[in-house]
């Protein structure tokens, strides 16, 4: 049976000014030279494992489900930190462990976890780009169909990465923003059914003092510059200014405290959406 | 007789900083894992149509024919503007329906246009990311061998999206910058043309109260630091400071008005050249 | 024998804000649809031959040896430069002969060398744009197979690009710093055996009137915030701040001088090593 084209997807914290990332690329290829190379960004914020976290559990379950996804945010490059390969229903993650690569990975329940044996690694290493030397290495042996298990060994202890979970105080609930994406967008930790699934202009979230009637069904619900809260494609709730930029304009940052008020909600019923989760 | 691999382009002005691009790619390669994916640019200013149409018709043309060119500037996501495929010669285009994809799918006359069927659709669409949910999968069916009318209406009203052509007013031809590019490179909407093919030297343009002479052949004409006027890789004059950046330099932007002065223009002599169009 | 797919690299200072970079893509795949094409970076400063020439240097080895690497920072465009073809152990290289390509292609010895000779060229060559019109379909040829032959003619004296060598001064030694990636790390031109192989903490590093011990193992070697130096990935010393930027914070740049007490260093014992390059 011909094995589909192994695929790899990168995200790192590298930017692309530098050859970093055209290095891993050519790692990659040296070994396995069929694999389809994807980006998925290279513009996380240096050393912001959140914001990696988010992108990567964002994106990954897009893809085929046998894909390989290399993710390196590693700040702590050449210390203790272990390299780490996580397997999740079908798809194999690849990174430092530092909780990179776990809100991807456990999306389906309970990942597999290896270490990758550095002490039997067939390169030399160095201290500061692990991506090069150990993770895109092994991502291509991996895509070449390697099982995790012929370089690593099995460990049961990853680093968890997990968010504040929203708050019901009374008759409101606490959340918070945890991603401000590029369009000055502010996604927050609330899903719909945190609020109890709230129909349009039910509730109002009030962010840095302003508060902002919705849910709205779309940006162009409310004027050009309003303020306005549609659920955005993640499944969680975003703060937004239609053609505008809401972080900016209203001072919102990740860790931003959101207030929402809901009318029709009582307490001690307790929402249980996954906050972090759009739901496929 | 073999089918070439699929080609599928992708423009945006999403950036590269958060998952929304690989989202994309996701989506398409989960639907057609054979497509070959390349990055025309996701760095288009956020809602900017102009620019982004401005780039889709420079690039899409040097592409092989059959391309699916995928473009999502969309201010008005989860509005009523329609999700919308045009096909030119050959190439396919797919998109919001904003101008976004008229001059790249008009090049080479009136293209055909359908709108894609929501109601029809065979995902959900979320209210704010219409790239993912309707423009990928879309451009992924079509590199797949569907054709437009597989999950599309035809319609007769794309909208078009066009520039002020240069105005000869006596013996001046006034125009405009239309596009601003990474060198500071000051890109007009005039043509040879529109000049009446003006040898080395025979012209004087007017930008910024600043007249430079020319056209000359080549950036390096001039010193480092002076302005030049060449004509570009476009088929259109740009202002230029060899080895700066002109636009900085000279206080240039998108709608500065230009005046040109050609010595050897007669009256009622009006230029018929396509200003936006390369010729290939 | 089936021919390994054609791979070329892409290293230009064009940004991916406009249209340039697709549009070389569109002219490659053109030419030659089965090509594999890996972007290096685009992101070199505008007309920064040197930090071009680095990228592509530390880059390119990394890559299957026949790969094609596709390389333009060319501020001369349009003017007397020659575009120039050199051919290292395997790989080919391609841009325009300013020392861009000459050390990556000089790593194994002296290249080979060709001018892409204009006067037969079977396209129109704009005055701007020499990546689209001379560059991406000279690449498109050589990795479908043609000779550089087919369209060259050989010359033996292509600019070459060198740094200044570490100078040793009695006790001390003089080197210089040559890149700053996006983390703010310096990288100097100073290499282990520059340094006699120092051992952790041996040595003293002064960078703009600060001294730092080292080196050290990795950034994480001294507390967050600090000064460190370690040997980065490229063979040569970088001062960093751990989780911080030391250029930013040091003032450091390309060009600032680094003084290095060797306590163990002898006069007349000069270094051998090649300051840009890692080994492999």
């Amino acid at each position: 049976m011909p094995q589909p084209t192994p695929l790899i997807t990168l995200l790192t914290d590298f930017g692309t000014r530098d050859a970093f990332v055209g290095v891993m690329k050519g790692v990659i290829l040296a070994r396995c030279p069929e694999a389809r190379l994807v980006d998925l960004t290279h513009e996380i914020a240096p050393g912001d494992i959140r914001a990696g976290a988010l992108a990567l559990r964002w994106a990954a379950p897009h893809f085929p489900p046998a894909a390989v996804h290399l993710a390196v945010v590693d700040p702590g490059v050449g210390g203790s930190r272990r390299p780490l390969v996580l397997r999740g229903a079908e798809a194999l993650f690849v990174g430092p462990d530092n909780g990179l690569l776990w809100p991807a990975a456990s999306r389906d329940g309970e990942p597999g976890g290896w270490e990758i044996v550095l002490s039997r690694w067939d390169r030399p290493v160095s201290a500061t780009f692990h991506g090069r030397d150990v993770f895109a290495p092994a991502a291509a042996r991996l895509a070449a169909g390697e099982p995790p298990e012929a370089f690593c060994r099995p460990i049961r202890d990853p680093i968890r990465l997990n968010w504040p979970r929203p708050d019901r105080q009374g008759r409101s609930i606490h959340g918070a923003v945890i991603y401000v994406d590029r369009f000055g967008n502010a996604i927050t930790n609330l899903s719909p059914a945190d609020l109890d699934h709230p129909a349009e202009g039910d509730v109002t979230f009030t962010a840095a003092q302003q508060p902002v009637r919705g849910p709205s069904s779309c940006y162009a619900a409310v004027p050009a510059g309003d303020p306005v809260v549609v659920l955005g494609s993640t499944g969680l709730y975003e703060i937004a200014i239609n053609q505008g930029n809401a972080a900016a304009a209203l001072g919102l940052a990740v860790g931003s405290e959101i207030e929402v008020h809901a009318a029709g909600a009582t307490e001690g019923d307790q929402g249980q959406g996954d906050a972090l989760i759009e739901r496929g």
